[in-house]
């Protein structure tokens, strides 16, 4: 156990290094003033009740763009604008789910992103139940026909979200495999960990050629009945009202806004959240707090002086619905000089982990940035970082250096996607570790002359 | 702190002062047994699952009395019988909220039982928010005319569900008041203690003469939403749809049965729950598992042997609605032979209070049943029992002793009469604690020969 002089100590040597700055720009000392920050709390709680949820290609969407250019504005930041895009969009109809026998009830279900419709008189079939995806998987082709198919799973927490991968297939391919193999419709186990009877929408993907089937979420509780319901060897037959549509093209866009850098030489940091949310919540997890995050520390470095490299925010729109924002982005600034990419989507629980992914001229940046997130406890990962979805096409196509600093995923599909993504699920005091965690990163990467160029891509 | 030894030598004095019993009815050894019990969750699961939501008067009640008739003959108990009566029945229609201006967003929102109807084109009007019922009180009458009331509340949770009494009757009066004040409809903040999207509903009443308005609990992250737009100073404009009808009398009905005892003279134990359920949930917790508390209980002992008094079953109908049951079960068995009620209707949560409403030739008893309860973690309270609310019309009639055997509430109103209350609420362990107490009590009384006249009224 370091003694509290060693940690000083420590403390006194990172503040030296960066001592010739031009700035006010000493990591520890805005680390410190960001554990103070009010401004992410305001943007969460902001964006949250003024606007609400607000779906890509919709006017709440919209409306969101023009709450985030004012916000932007009035916060300080330059060249605030919005940047549209029209992509393809999917609304919600009616939603319902009933066991007509051998137990009826209703279920609390909801419709998938692009799930197709039962029509307004629904479907009344029997459910055929797939304890996990490979079960589905191995149902013969055609054994479907006329059927609902029901996709169970064991997803459980974990810290940095793994499950969700693990499990999240049952949404993402189940759909499709169900549609290829006859099924008139599919319900899944929602992908969450929770125990609310609030079903946890996203989108799924079908093939083209594949026709959408409709496609349901039930809530965790819903599903552990309908589960119940068979280990009692009887048959059961459901009917299922789901009729979303899509209605074609919608502008979109997204919201840029920069705090420019002394030295235009120097490739510029984009951190990156999203805009949009799903329709069930008002999307303050997901992501009212990574655009919260990132712009509440560039304010802080704003506040302190002018860095050497531009700083430039994406609060990307149609995040969840197929992450045409982050698309649109990448090709219309692909000949802007980018230097590195972050992005802060994952909740507003603590950072734990901090992962780089950095050519080999910047290993004593990583290097310092490791040492300065040590008080906020955060320790270095051993992976390399690969960055949010919004900056995937930035950084394919610049090849840009990446730091993921990654917050604690335990209680976030608890929520996610769910009504329940609401402003009191922020816990203002770890949002403020968020906000002290980027601080300190945009102050050295900001004011580093280091080379980030990453090697060609073999 | 007492010693193993100190212990173990009052359990065993215990234990040599019912030595005596023709049955195997030792309190302790039973309490143990019931520590093990399985019975009280199968009942619980099997409610939840085969019936599912329960709501007075309407066919799933039916099929309720129908699965808890056929459960109760199967645990062996006698009569099992259900005596039906007639009651008004309320059902909830279409339900939706949505802010107009400022801030256009959905809010997630129930109808009140006994709620009148927007009609289906729903009222849009102007909110006045009243941050406490003393708020809307204080209102000037006639201020409210054709406008939405919105009553707010601070309802914390309390171990002993006393912030329900403090807190609830912004739900239980509050709409008869903004009714009378003019108001063309109220909503409020959900009698409830979570912080999740799932309303609170329950009933409320206007007084005769009162024409029924809309009245609808909003979730509680969508109060505190609503709540936080009034902060900004702005006018709130909201549209309400809610369809709820009057349906007039239908059917409900009590389940009874009972464990007959050797000495028919010796007045008879009656141990009650209510069968209905609000139709939003299961019902698991409120109140599946004070029928699978007592009933599971009373087939320990049974199990054990036959006591001296009868333990008479009451499953009662229609208690959320207005205690049609309880009052039907008053009436029709005042002529019955009772000594003493107890009720099982506040979750499945451990109990960690017992009290009692004796008369002082049944002092002993009390006593007896104070120390065999020690090893459960359960205190004595200084307040006199006064019963659950399906027995209240027999304790009236007769004059009944009572035992109240108290849950703790500390998380029941996050649940209480909304959605979430589903089976995966129940804590098998803390569900045990309940059965093994209840085995005790029964144990003990069941056997007693105590006077149990109450004196007579003043």
């Amino acid at each position: 156990m370091k003694t509290l002089s060693t940690l000083l100590a420590g403390v006194t040597a990172l503040s030296l290094s960066t001592a010739t700055l031009a700035n006010d720009h000493d990591p520890m000392a805005l680390q410190a003033k960001a554990l103070q920050d009010d401004v992410a709390y305001d943007i969460v709680e902001g964006l949250t009740t003024e606007v609400g949820p607000r779906q890509a290609g919709t006017e709440a969407e919209a409306r969101a763009r023009n709450w985030a250019v004012a916000k932007l504005n009035a916060l300080g930041f330059s060249n605030v604008r919005s940047e549209a895009y029209l992509m393809p969009t999917w609304i919600r109809g009616k939603e319902t789910a009933a066991v007509v026998s051998p137990f009826p009830q209703a279920l609390a279900i909801t419709a998938l992103g692009n799930s197709g419709s039962t029509g307004d008189k629904g479907l009344t079939a029997e459910v055929v139940y797939f304890p996990t995806l490979a079960d589905l998987v191995a149902a013969p082709d055609g054994s479907l026909t006329g059927k609902i198919a029901f996709v169970s799973h064991e997803m459980k927490p974990t810290q940095d979200g793994s499950s969700y991968g693990a499990f999240g297939p049952a949404r993402f391919v189940g759909p499709n495999i169900a549609a290829k193999k006859g099924a008139a419709a599919i319900i899944i186990r929602s992908a969450g960990t929770d125990h609310h009877r609030n079903p946890h929408t996203g989108n799924t993907n079908f093939e083209a050629g594949v026709t959408p089937i409709p496609a349901g979420a039930l809530s965790i509780p819903d599903a552990e009945n309908l589960a119940r319901m068979f280990a009692r060897g009887k048959a059961v037959k459901l009917k299922l009202v789901l009729t979303p549509q899509n209605i074609g093209q919608q502008q979109s866009g997204n919201v840029i806004a920069e705090l420019p850098g002394s030295d235009p030489s120097l490739g510029m940091i984009v951190i990156a959240c999203h805009l949009d949310s799903w329709d069930l919540g008002t999307g303050a997890i997901d992501d009212a707090s990574g655009c919260a995050i990132t712009a509440a520390a560039a304010k802080q470095i704003m506040a302190a002086g002018q860095p050497k490299r531009t700083i430039r925010l994406l609060w990307a729109g149609a995040e969840e619905v197929g992450i045409w924002g982050g698309k649109a982005y990448g090709e219309a600034h692909t000949g802007d000089n980018h230097a590195l990419a972050m992005e802060s989507d994952f909740g507003a629980d603590r950072i734990w982990r901090v992962e780089f992914n950095f050519p080999d001229s910047a290993t004593s940046v990583a290097k310092e940035i490791e040492q300065a997130l040590q008080p906020l406890a955060i320790g270095r990962g051993t992976q390399k970082a690969s960055g949010g979805a919004d900056v995937q096409s930035i950084i394919a196509n610049n090849n840009l250096a990446i730091i993921d600093l990654q917050q604690d995923g335990t209680r976030y599909f608890d929520l996610h996607h769910t009504p329940d993504d609401t402003l009191d699920k922020i816990d203002p005091e770890q949002l403020r570790q968020n906000v002290a965690a980027w601080s300190t990163v945009l102050a050295i990467v900001a004011n580093s002359d280091a080379d980030f160029t990453m090697p060609a891509k073999q």
